[in-house]
């Protein structure tokens, strides 16, 4: 009996303890709790910012509130319909802080409503009429979608539920909650136990759905995956997504959104599971994650585009703006988030919104956001390379260099190891293409990922990286290029005036051996800093080995004598992205190859050792593409073939130009020469020839890395000696 | 004896009349005069944008003196030598008036010093070796730039005259000022006594060095011109080079440069000579001038770019800056010019720089400039044609459409009758290409005008414009180009919602009649007026036209089926700026063109009525191009072949983008077709019907114009009548 009697209590612990089934909480208690309100009162008339959140979101609520109410019938994938969904939750969800702050009874009404108009609709709903994924929603042409509906929804529904009828509750929650979280769990169950951040959206839409309808199985489900496993799920996304620096393995855009679901529903989780210490989790990946997040932005705000990216999107989207707010509440007001937060130009009607707003309504100019240079690893151990970043100056006129050496990063991955970007004066020199699509316009394929993203963003030769015998790393093949991922050989940027990075990657084509050495060089005599790009290739057989520089400005000058497409222009090639590019003009190199480009105020020019073996070709994006999805950018490919190849560059700002006082100064590139005094294994000599006389002589080691190690090698009958990864000697 | 001596005494005294022997002024008497250094020295530590000002100039001088002093031998075009004597009459202008303000002797030795050594320089010079004009200069590559020298030069020269010895003087004036007085009035002047903005700075540099020297002759030479027969000469110049409206005969971009010597030099003659009454000569027509100017901006105060133009110019270039300080203090402070002058955000150290930085002290905001819909007659009597400029919202958001109906233009002028710009949301929309040229950039062709400004950027193919049979208008020659000029047929813009302006050239092609009336279109259905744009030409034999739309922005939608140049690409045509398009794709029209871009936050289409002569060309600027000079930038061309045509289009912005937050709303046209009902003498109608139902038809009047007159016109078997110009018949 007593044994019996302790069975069911050790059984009810146990379930108590898998279901996390707690005493409940106060409502609400999503985004924001019964403190945040209060707090919401208290600020009334002080903060203007979050005034103007209040003041926006009531005007919103409130002509919503007076026009007719819409819960249309699906139909499209970005148009009317879909438009509305989104509006509708909007409106629900700022509808139920409104009520609780106001305890406005037309809140009320307006949720109650609109909820049963849903609870409706949604049984007659079979798969979305414009469904084009494997992952297709109902309300919406992708489930995507449906979860942020949902996770949106519950938050309204969470503010207003005390106010529902008993009957009303069950009507809503059969008619369109539990169904859905149903078709999420069930027949989506391989989105919601997926390692991505459209599973984290549905694990946050399920989990908040389990806290708003106090159904611990949700609970459970959105945490540990349908199977209740960890094999999926909330926490295994947190373990497996995230490097331990908390790099995102989709890379900047990607985290740019999929941050939210990770920070509403941890603040989420926080509220109605303090006991998880979510944010504690795995050593705070989640405050890493945050970080690295705004790190992985250029001085203008805007994520640094690699995989699939649009341009237009900074900091001061939607998604950033809320996991701001959250992060400034709970990672203690760090007043390094204000610079950003200031930039934002809004809060969100949540508790770290007062806390943003009641900072920024202070007279005080926030400092600048902090960037640094840094590298971040990638994979979830951290063993699959990362992304490297050097930055010099003034986040008012900040050069950066990036460059990548990561693993795939999922669907969303290109084929781009050891790709180099390049920013100075608040705007991108040396581009990545980052991805062809206009999101949500309609007659740009619905705004979905154009074709040629994958006919050409994806590819190797629209970045600035080698590509061998006109082939992209891994053939293109994403089964392929998943296994495997580029090296970080060194990384170091304690010595400001001389920063470094290199990596190597030996899968991309079988048997050859990349490896890129990028210093950003500080010198007394220059302006601003250059990069010196050294880029070895070494494959056991004949190659041609192409090197783009998508350059971003008006072309001003090469010294090479091209020979130009005038009449009649052809594309580059036939397949893995050539056909893509027009040939504008090519030229044989002899010596030097250099070319410049004018932007902004001021000049750039690469210059490139180079041999008779070597050809340049002026190229343009924009060649078979009837739609005219791409943009007409261009680029200078430098072509080498052989069985290996150095590619050995100085890219360098100079001069100004200012066309309103009609001023042009130092147009012309300060290098002469640039030559490669020898490569081995050991490492790899470049002589570099500025036309003041001067003459630096930069040494990479091409051996492991060390800071240490002394290295001797012979370079043209002369023995150079050397400690360390890399050294300039300036004679 | 008596006789005598009343003969000497009348001679003298017409002498006096003649050459305008007043008592001298009291020195400074250029831009600044006495009671101005009083205002100045008054003024100190109360306006902050003249406190500005003066540190600058301080800033600059007192690096100049600590500086070794360069007067380097002439050498480039636009490399170190010619900045270096730009940068040293600027330095010695603000030395001088930094003189008068502190009586600081050390700017009294730079002056003096760096004079003597250009009058030692001067003497041993022969044509400019870089000249490569029909004005050469010596010490610059054209006299422009030495007239320009000059002119700051006798302010500096007026400003410490009264501290250098009458030796000092003698080998100052003997070696360069004389010589270059002399070399402009003798070998260059076929310039000074041009009607041309060259003309007028070598006038205002001839007549402030008369000021200067007190030499009364070259004060007569620089306002009658050489032979003194006010033939040449500045007073001409105001005579001719403007239209009674004060629109300058070379277009906005010309006058922003051209309105300096104008007003520096009337505001020395105002000074000097303050009864030749210069600002109120010809009825006020500097005045006309200067707002004139301003009005023939967009709102971002770009010049409007017709004609040879750089876009980058705006009315925050420096020549503006010193126009509006001039204009500001003599035009009785118009409040009106402060929100320009505060966009410009510095002044000049004259009497009317302090006035304006008084104005912009004061805490109130300055009103927003009064741009208005307005038309400028072109022509010295105002019978050439001119421009219309139709405008609608506020300067925050300002839709502009501009028509081009003048005469030529001198050698800057552009074969572009009838040329449509339209602008819209701060940007243009449909754009004229303007000059191909990078200002003072070195390696792009010495930084003068490129050789594609003629071969495409002058080209008729190059303008929102028809061109008949490939062929420019006057085939592209200027001899014959300048005898001609396109007609007003009317303008109308009492209602705001119905502006109008309709223009006729049957000049461009010897019997072919071009008609073009353009209705801007304000509708309670609207979000944002529309264009009516209706182009009618009239051959007496079969040809081909063309009409290219060049829109900015990227390309969205088209109805019609294109067949795109894939894999290869050819030139457009072979000649007339043809040569210089990329024929990216072609179709034929079938009913209705349309196509769509998107800019900004907003979507643009032109919708056209076709037939099944109809060809629609999507092109790109860039062919034949070898040194990458032109922008690689888009238009749509639709080409009717037939004895006549009629081109009726709606260009309307629509919908509205934000990829921050991922909102695209009726990113499609609100048309649904256009038809030309009928083209007659009399008329032209055209029906509109709207995807809403709606439908407009539009009777446009193609005899006199006439706001009373009463027409009546057959519509295919009706009879239509109406009175005035234009209706909208909305049904």
């Amino acid at each position: 009996m007593i044994q019996s009697l302790m069975r069911t209590i050790v059984t009810f612990l146990s379930f108590l303890l898998l279901t996390g089934l707690l005493p409940a909480q106060q409502r609400p208690s999503m985004l924001v709790n019964a403190a945040d309100i209060a707090a919401i009162k208290r600020s009334a008339g002080r903060y203007p910012l979050f005034e103007r959140a209040v003041a926006e979101a009531k005007a919103k609520v409130d002509a919503a509130i007076a026009a007719p109410m819409d819960v249309p019938v699906p139909k499209d994938a970005g148009g009317y319909t879909h438009e509305r969904h989104k509006q509708n939750y909007g409106e629900m969800q700022m509808a139920g802080i409104l009520y609780q702050v106001t305890k406005d009874e037309r809140y009320v009404r307006f949720i109650r409503e609109m909820l049963l108009k849903y609870a409706a609709l949604y049984p007659t709903l079979g798969t979305h009429p414009a469904a084009a994924s494997e992952a297709p929603g109902r309300l919406f042409w992708q489930s995507l979608n449906e979860s942020v509906w949902m996770v949106n929804t519950m938050q309204a529904y969470d503010c207003v539920y005390d106010r529902l009828t008993a009957q009303e509750r069950r009507t809503i929650e059969e008619g369109v909650f539990r169904p859905m979280v149903r078709y999420f769990s069930v027949d989506q169950k391989h989105i919601l136990n997926r390692i991505h951040n459209h599973g984290t959206w549905m694990s946050a839409a399920v989990g908040m759905a389990g806290f708003a309808m106090r159904d611990t199985s949700m609970v459970a489900m959105a945490l540990y995956g349908t199977n209740r496993d960890k094999k999926g799920g909330f926490l295994n996304q947190l373990e497996l997504l995230f490097s331990p620096d908390g790099y995102f393995t989709e890379g900047p855009y990607y985290i740019r959104y999929a941050i939210m679901p990770f920070m509403v529903f941890a603040q989420a989780i926080d509220h109605n599971r303090p006991d998880l210490k979510i944010f504690e989790y795995r050593d705070g990946i989640l405050k890493k994650a945050f970080y690295t997040m705004l790190q992985l932005t250029y001085t203008t705000g805007q994520f640094l585009p690699i995989n699939d990216a649009l341009k237009e999107k900074t900091y001061r989207s939607p998604e950033v703006i809320q996991a701001l707010n959250i992060a400034y509440k709970k990672f203690r007001n760090d007043p390094a988030l204000l610079a950003v937060a200031k930039d934002q130009g809004s809060v969100t009607l949540t508790g770290g919104g007062i806390e943003v707003a009641a900072a920024l309504a202070s007279a005080k100019e926030p400092a600048p956001f902090p960037y640094k240079s840094f590298e971040v690893r990638d994979g979830a151990d951290g063993s699959e390379g990362g992304v490297g970043i050097l930055r010099y100056g003034p986040n008012s006129d900040q050069m950066l260099a990036l460059m990548k050496y990561t693993g795939h990063g999922l669907s969303h991955g290109h084929y781009d190891k050891l790709s180099l970007l390049f920013y100075d004066q608040q705007r991108e020199q040396l581009q990545d293409y980052g991805a062809a699509r206009f999101i949500n316009v309609e007659p740009k394929y619905g705004g979905r990922y154009l074709p040629e993203t994958k006919s050409f963003a994806m590819q190797t030769i629209a970045h600035n990286t080698v590509t061998v015998d006109e082939r992209s790393h891994y053939d293109g093949k994403i089964d392929i290029s998943e296994q495997f991922h580029a090296d970080r050989n060194f990384f170091s940027v304690s010595d400001p005036d001389l920063q470094m990075m290199s990596a190597t990657c030996t899968t991309a084509y079988p048997g050859v051996a990349m490896r890129r050495t990028v210093l950003m060089v500080n010198d007394p005599s220059l302006a601003k800093p250059v990069l010196v790009d050294i880029f070895t290739v070494d494959g056991p057989k004949q190659h041609t080995f192409d090197l783009p520089f998508y350059y971003m400005g008006q072309f001003i000058h090469t010294n090479i004598k091209l020979q130009s497409y005038t009449a009649q222009q052809s594309m580059f090639g036939p397949a893995n992205g050539y056909q893509h590019l027009w040939k504008e003009a090519e030229g044989k190199a002899n010596g030097l190859v250099q070319f410049s480009w004018l932007s902004g105020q001021r000049y750039y020019s690469v210059s490139s050792a180079a041999d008779s073996q070597t050809t340049v070709y002026s190229v343009r994006i924009g060649a078979n593409d009837p739609n005219i999805n791409l943009r007409r950018e261009p680029a200078m490919i430098l072509r080498k073939t052989g069985r290996s190849a150095v590619f050995a560059s100085v890219i360098e700002p100079h001069g100004v130009w200012d066309g309103t006082i009609e001023i042009s100064r130092n147009a012309s590139s300060a290098i002469r020469d640039i030559t490669v005094l020898a490569s081995d294994s050991i490492g790899t000599a470049v002589r570099i020839d500025r036309k003041d006389g001067t003459r630096w002589t930069v040494l990479v080691s091409n051996g492991p890395a060390s800071d240490t190690d002394r290295h001797t090698m012979n370079v043209n009958g002369t023995v150079q000696e050397w400690t360390g990864n890399a050294v300039i000697r300036k004679h």
